[in-house]
């Protein structure tokens, strides 16, 4: 029994969960693109390969896997900063390249999409190893089934981006389909022998806590325990936080749910109870400065028990090749009875729109808050880097409703290919009857860099409520460094034209632009029908002070302007 | 004496002729950033890196030099493809990266924009080495002037991308100033011993010459030696053609000179004096298979003598280490009574508009020959890779036309932030009383890649006429594969809208929106005042069906219709 190559890797990538694929065409890719929708598959096409990584990326977060198809060199090199980013925060892209045929490789031939110095075919790949946790050359056809399925395997394993390359002439060459029988999944391994110990030496810890906690972080997502991480906050009913990389993962409707433990978000009660703490188990661990605060944000070693991929660490001793079910097999072992009681502090009073003057400007101290109530069960939220991001930590999140932003990476531009991708994944997993929402948050310098996913998300018909915070540039920057500098202005654009330049049906472009300014007109938007009940794009212009920042921003502009003094 | 490091680098730049860097701030460069407008650099801030970098190109590619600051990781990363391009043709950019300071770099601190995965800061450097002739990281003041001496020197040798890494905490360390005094050149070798030999074999050959030709490429520009070139053309009077890539390095108003040399182009008078000349002087060849319609169109090896960089060849024979002044030598060296006469084929006929019915769709056909005369002199003409760079090949230039289109790189986005670098630096090299003006013709799948920057060239206050080719979607991909394929479609947009959602003053942006669908409304736009004596951004739409191509992309095209019978 054979297959051609192309219905080889596509009809694995339907096996695995994936409903649609992203990416750009390109001279090296055409071929194996006309295999995409024949195999069922979607082909949604980006306006340009960067915006395509990011939307894989956002497509995988939410669905688990994603795939990207861009063509050698060109196509591919715009997008690995995308790649990287999937890289540093765990999202599985499968990366897909159309490159040229065997024999031009070969012969070394200075086609174009080469570096016209010698054909050295082997550059790109080479770049992409530093992103990627498994790469394939399909060259061979004998070797193309297993290529693919190691390469798909690691994928999972790593929950982090992979790389294929695909020769022209290699789409339609015939493989065997004898291993597509069996399908691709986590490798089980048998759990190592001390694992016992392990599992005794937390369960003891535990039932020995008097004053606990639960930090929940972003590994729990690649690390596939997001379920189980729901029943251990409701077994043991202990205070629970997350890190910004963490939140969107767990329940925060609960009430032993605080959101995301941060210093200057905490009040001394919170901050009381988390560095006060005997015990924290931090679940999905995921150490970056930004993630953590500089790392003061984190339990002490001491107290701590980590539990991250195939690794438990309990203070300062390391435990390897733990076996990925070890969170379900504590819960199973738990006595529920022998776990501690403990009264978490109180959670921080909200601010609502009513007690706030309606003549106003709208600031970020309020904002978050009073935006909060849009939210609701089932929509999917999403912030880019910038105030958005950092304001939407303050949200109470409904049940099932996922949220991410950036933690790490922070590549601005990415959050709006990110959410073409997680809404149309969301869509498609949508069980409920009520129509699936994306909510996106985005800065006006944010937007600038990848604006024209927009047209994208209309022609898709997403329905996605897009919330541009016009702060007049990179307020972010602004806060780090250089407040007054003109680097960190950019052009004004008019946003109400927005979705009509970008094709928009043209009542519709007009009819949803919103725009407010106070609290007044905040309020309006919020109870407006057509970003309650409205559908396809509407986007809300939120305008800002371009110094107006909270928390550990805000520290920053001020150390500034001490500094002018 | 003693300079910070920053004002050390940017007082090099300034003295190599770079008036103006590209970017975009991020949080490790936002220091180096605070030296660039103090130093007397201008700053124009791009909207993402990839675009920076393509305009950064477009600037080397008219000035000689450019540079690019972005920030570490996500910023460069971004930039990558357009580095890669800037290598694959020779454009020299500088790309600066502010780093994260020392202390966090050596202690692995897992801080944002790494990929959080063991601290390792040299990954970037590491996939910038594949697109870049020299790397400098600047982390000691003791080597930094030779470093970055040292790098820059290599830039102008190989005319070629060169990467610099700057922490963050070194920006503003001190360094001796002394190397400043001594203008970074490009070394002057001595002549080899063999070289008089090689300019007698050369001088003998031609005089010997009974149907010579001159080839012109583009590796004349790096070469530095357009001048030189010139020369030579005038005082042999010999038939002249380019490749693409040597197209508006050479006066095309000489009677002599007959532009691209394309059996598909040319007519069987040309083909038969090309493919029988017994002397074929190639300067600057870049034999890639775009550039050379698959190498069909070069002279054979046997009548060939090819000065590329330091190497010349005559027939079989290379000659190394040749001085840079070769040519210069060469032409000293010739004596023009014994330089032989040639008479060359008759130059090709040319459709003027007033020959076509004005009811008619614009076509293909004669849209390029139509539209020349749009091109004054002094003009920056500029083409984006699809039907618009094939059709300018067609283009009979004024003198003193700067022109250029990818030929080897071919990543579509890159001309409209091109044009950006380039028009700002044709304007800053004018030496004419005439205002330069800029004029690119994009496509519309091209054009939303990196549409973004037509904000950027508003701010700006660019002049600058954009013919858009509409023809809805990709057309040369629909050229070589899947002409009905739905992944060669794109959004509609309503480009009359651009310059009003991007910035533009809204009078401004309403009156210089043109639109042609015939051949008569053409006509109208061409003698039209606001495109003739205007100023500031002009948008004109050009619409054509979107299978309407010519030349080889028509012999593809055909070839899959005739596969379909």
């Amino acid at each position: 029994m054979s297959i051609k190559v192309a219905d080889y890797l596509f009809t694995r990538l339907r096996q695995l969960g994936i409903q649609t694929v992203f990416g750009v065409p390109g001279d090296y890719n055409l071929r194996l693109l006309d295999f995409v929708e024949p195999s069922g598959l979607q082909w949604v096409g980006t306006c340009n390969e960067l915006n395509g990584a990011y939307a894989a990326d956002g497509y995988a977060r939410i669905n688990g896997l994603s795939a990207l198809i861009t063509t050698f060199g060109v196509g591919e090199l715009s997008a690995i900063n995308g790649i990287a980013g999937a890289y540093a925060e765990k999202a599985p892209v499968i990366h897909i390249v159309g490159t040229p045929e065997r024999a031009l490789q070969d012969n070394r031939t200075l086609v174009h999409h080469t570096l016209a110095d010698g054909g050295d075919y082997g550059r790109f790949g080479a770049m992409a190893s530093h992103v990627t946790v498994a790469r394939a050359d399909l060259r061979d056809p004998s070797l193309v089934p297993d290529q693919i399925d190691s390469v798909l395997r690691q994928a999972l394993v790593h929950s982090r981006p992979v790389y294929l390359q695909v020769p022209d002439d290699v789409v339609d060459a015939l493989v065997d389909t004898s291993n597509l029988a069996t399908p691709i999944t986590i490798p089980q391994t048998p759990a190592p022998a001390n694992q016992p110990t392990v599992l005794d030496r937390v369960t003891e810890r535990m039932y020995a806590a008097k004053r606990p906690l639960i930090l929940v972080d972003g590994d729990i997502r690649p690390m596939g325990i997001v379920k189980e991480v729901d029943e251990l906050i409701r077994l043991t009913n202990w205070p629970t936080w997350t890190n910004p990389f963490g939140k969107g993962l767990v329940n925060e409707s609960l009430d032993n749910v605080y959101g995301i433990y941060h210093a200057s978000f905490g009040d001394a009660a919170w901050k009381d109870y988390f560095t006060s703490a005997d015990l924290a188990i931090v679940l999905g661990p995921h150490y970056t400065t930004t993630n953590s605060l500089a790392f003061t944000t984190l339990p002490s070693q001491d107290v701590s028990i980590l539990l991250s991929p195939s690794t438990v660490q309990i203070g300062k001793d390391t435990y390897r090749d733990i076996s990925r079910d070890f969170l379900r097999q504590l819960i199973s072992r738990l006595d529920a009875p022998q776990i501690p009681k403990t009264t978490g502090p109180p959670k921080l009073p909200i601010t609502t729109i009513d007690s706030l003057p309606p003549s106003d400007p709208i600031t970020q101290e309020h904002f978050w808050n009073v935006v909060n109530p849009l939210v609701q069960p089932n929509d999917l939220v999403l912030a880019e880097t910038g105030t958005s991001a950092h304001g939407t930590r303050h949200f109470t999140l409904p049940p099932n409703t996922p949220y991410f932003t950036a933690v790490t990476w922070l590549s601005i531009g990415y959050m709006l290919p990110a959410t073409l991708g997680a809404t149309i994944a969301h869509k498609q997993l949508n069980k409920t009857s009520k129509p699936s929402r994306g909510i996106l948050f985005v800065g006006d310098g944010s937007l600038q860099m990848s604006v024209q996913e927009l047209s994208t998300m209309i022609r898709e018909k997403l329905n996605l409520v897009i919330i541009v915070v016009n702060n007049d540039g990179y307020t972010i920057e602004r806060a780090i460094h250089g407040r007054k500098q003109r680097y960190n202005d950019i052009a004004p654009w008019r946003h109400a034209l927005a979705m009509s330049f970008f094709g928009a049906e043209e009542e519709h472009a007009r009819e949803n632009y919103l725009v407010a300014r106070t609290w007044g007109e905040l309020e309006k938007v919020l109870v407006d029908k057509r970003i309650t009940e409205g559908d396809g794009i509407r986007v809300v212009e939120v305008y800002m002070e371009k110094e107006d920042v909270q928390g550990i921003l805000l520290s920053l502009l001020n150390k500034q302007i001490a500094a002018e003094q």
